[in-house]
């Protein structure tokens, strides 16, 4: 049985991984940590855990850390988290973490979009926890920086035509839309209820921090410096992220040729289906799984795909990582 | 045309109520104002606004008030709402009142739920805004007490019952749902999106601050004391209240009877309608209409009320106390 | 491992059995019916189990069935029901009924509520699944009658004062607000998109069929004849039942000893937690949890439940029942 | 007082023209028509209009149309509507027709998306709705095809980059999303609310029939041939479309250029308003307005358009279109 310990846990991905792991038959939950004010019985912080869980949120204290733990999901955001990930290595766990601070290898690239990196050494050697493409990296890694959603949902759409070369390198349009749990827990004007409710709009616009991600990605999977166009807008529902992805066929592909090939590519994966029809976020909502689907249209390839963006965007694809990592089945308490 | 200013417009009943009044055919809007920090162009404060209201919001001056407007709307919150309101007569203005602060007639029981009361000049002059019970106070009015949201649905639900003395006085349970919208437009945990949306709960249990006010009328009404149970809840949707009222018959009324009962109470009111089937908030959101069903069940009658809480339940009531208090067409701008 | 068969699997409550099932440790799933007209692949009928079900639904054969299945699950609509769980026990199977067929004692109300009996031989010998009220019972069934989802709601929330006669007999209130997934899967004008988002209204009144079902679990509970005014109501949401149910103590108990009561009454149930504050449907979606709350509120008790319809109130509770029967651990496949 | 009859009044696109009409000061409703089954007095097929419009939904009878009426406004579905518009004019009425049948000048491209045309003669009259191109051919028509709700969102959010020659001519993707509404009153699997709800789905890919008016209006407005990749989406929301257009500029053009070319462009507009933020289809719901943004991202030229579908989108702009042929202020009935 392994033991799991999550690191800031009082958020909506902390809640997603405690959902997941109480039904993990090889992983238990051993340990939470959440900073001070955010700490207490796992069924005051989340009345949905009232008589599932018994545990408490505590704040951080390394040697119980280390005591009670094999692996950390570490729920921490961007640049608190690359503070604590090496104490956490340090203590001896493996490390699944949930930031963008191990994510991108340019650092020049991260000190644009985030902050000056405190911890390039580890940055090195952590494993891309993107298991369809990098799932042998990840076996053996310490490390494993879980993807942004946005890019789980982009580059699961794509990456097949990327892998062989299919698509011109700078025709890559990536339109998406997410649920409003993607901004987090925290209360703000543009996700109060009668703002948001009945509302669609675009954020971000030029500058979505997972921008570069994406084209991090692409072009390590295509062999070639690729550059994407990445739109998202918020909905307004709870889960699931829907992208819509133009690109330019370097040559023609039939429909039926298109579909093979996304066949092929995904047959041994678990949890992307490659679909005859458009995907639906809610099919996909509250499981690990990705839906795709992919046609001609007007000269261009368009790809369609749908995720949740708490599960196989955060918490679901953490918990495949670390199934992955600790070499257990890999859909354990995913199904 | 009657110029009219609004005290407190950067809620949201401020935005519903330039909403109604630009399409005002007897009332223009001349003053808004607001906190500092809450001032700017209309449209910048409420971007649906664009093109539509070349008005700023700016702070409060007394002098510019009186030179502008014949009417205060006073959007303000309880408490702050009687220190304005002394200021807005003495300017020479009619005040329509969107606070409690001059609706609760018995200031223990106002000051049991609020705070020590002010301008208990004043209260004792106000007139209690629900036109179809007080029109004639309404009309001579300098100040007019606008009532709370819930009180509306649930008086209108049970008056013609109370008039006529035909329920008894302690057996009055009114079971009530409000949109989102009706906790205003400050984020909090609660009303955050992924909070609210697709969940539904009880709130202010046994205390809630629209019970006394409900009692208080349904006592004038009926000219007894009448107690009220009065639990509110709030659910994933915008805007409306449906009321699901229980109350004990004193003599058995037929299904017929009480319909007729209803019908003939409000035949001369252009904004209650009368229905043979369970009304729907739906059909009353963005107007002032409150529809009403009656009927027995069990022993006991039901009486459901369906009304917009930002339309009938505060601004647009507040616009036909204004119509009825200049003497203009009491419908204008309301259908 | 137990073999389980669902038959009438192509609905809603189909679907939640099945979503739970697969994640059973000690049930698996072995046989899918349906009419003929809705049969086809589990992931072609159900899009949301791609990859994740590799199983048929396919026209009953009973021979079939009694090879394959230990259990039947039975998600059949009322009367249809009663016509093939005597194939079905013939059959030598276990039968846990979705459907009212086996939930009413009294031929005379079953008939004036629905239609002519045509099993009131079996009818004798069901068990009423309300683990937390006939766990006894259910245990040695051959058939289980799953109870209604607002019956589950309603009792829950007022057991443990029917047990105790607290409770004056025709006193109950229950206040009821259901998500839209109550409705089934067939689209009607209702339920069309447009026309139930953003609203919220009451149906069925005085007449629901699950008004008999509460009087009838509620008498047996407190032994005494129980009356109940019933009230449904539907929101713009997918899953959940709100149950607000007022009434009259026979004698004044403080808050302190309603508590002690419940928790008292709940101590070893794992799927009810008895809660300080007021339950959120949105803390149950998708669990088999049942929240409750219960207070005094002027003179009156007020009880407060939340359950998920499809899951409590539905197909978990059908699994749970189904585990007491085969004597398995109860929350199996649950948490 | 112009006097205006709905020919297909009991959909959605009739309902909101009932809506708008009711506050117009110098236009009243007169006759309105539906198909027999659907007819009754409005405020049974439209609780809504309780108490706010007596009048009745009638088969359509020619004589006492064309003796109540100026103007129709004919709601009916493509194909229909040319069987009827033909009477409507012969009868002396000027018709504005909501349907498609009139808006394809191409007939090979309406009989490839639609039927065989029955009406070319009156095809080549028909003036294209769209006030802010094409406000002088408005004027003196007497037949105007109210364009589609995508092909006025899309082509204002493109048409002053269109009109100067600035895109390249098969760069441009529409990415748009509808809210419910737009699917019409039917009730639809799709659209069964616990379907719909919490959902987001790409539909028509690759084909919808509003793809062909998008270009055919683009080439007329840019005098060269256009392609457009138009990719409609639906999501859980009411009203509304929000579209994300991306093109490839001809030459650079700066955000500051861009801005003042679109402020330029619709400055004398009364329901286009150029944005300096990304606009959201809330602050346009039940509204005539449409809010634009404008701005370049990694090379492309990015705009964002909202629109209300059933008001810009359908019945207001129809009403504009009204205003504009009765020679009326043209914001009438509209603010």
């Amino acid at each position: 049985m392994i033991q799991v310990a999550i690191i800031g846990a009082s958020g909506y991905t902390g809640a997603e991984s405690i959902r997941i792991l109480l039904r993990h038959n090889e992983a238990k939950l051993t340990y939470l940590t959440a900073l001070p004010e955010e700490c207490g019985a796992v069924e005051d912080v989340f009345p949905q855990f009232k008589g599932r869980c018994a545990l408490q949120i505590e704040p951080l204290d390394l040697d119980k850390l280390s005591d009670l733990s094999d692996v950390a999901l570490c729920c921490l955001p961007h640049k608190v988290s690359m503070g604590f990930v090496p104490k956490l290595l340090d203590a001896g766990l493996k490390v699944i973490d949930f930031s963008a601070d191990y994510r991108l290898k340019d650092i020049a690239v991260y000190e644009k979009y985030y902050v000056k990196h405190t911890d390039t050494g580890n940055l090195k050697h952590a494993a891309f926890g993107l298991p369809e493409l990098f799932r042998e990296q990840i076996k053996g890694a310490k490390l494993v920086a879980n993807p942004g959603c946005y890019p789980t949902g982009a580059l699961l759409a794509i990456a097949p035509l990327l892998k062989k070369g299919l698509i011109e390198t700078s025709s890559i349009i990536v339109n998406a839309v997410t649920g409003a749990s993607g901004a987090g827990k925290n209360p703000s004007e543009k996700f109060h209820f009668p703002n948001m409710n009945e509302n669609l709009f675009a954020y971000s616009i030029g500058n979505h921090r997972h921008m570069p991600e994406i084209e991090q990605i692409a072009s390590d999977v295509s062999g070639k410096k690729i550059t994407v166009l990445f739109q998202p807008h918020v909905g307004p529902f709870d889960r699931g992220i829907l992208s819509t992805v133009y690109c330019q066929p370097r040559k023609n592909l039939s429909n039926e040729e298109l579909l093979e090939l996304y066949n092929d590519f995904y047959k041994a994966e678990p949890f992307v289906q490659v679909s005859k029809v458009a995907p639906a976020v809610k099919d996909v909502a509250g499981t690990n799984y990705c839906h795709i689907f992919v046609t001609n249209v007007k000269g261009r390839i368009v790809c369609f795909s749908a995720i949740d963006n708490l599960v196989k965007g955060a918490s679901g694809q953490a918990i495949q990582n670390m199934n992955i990592v600790f070499e257990l089945e890999e859909t354990l308490g995913l199904i």
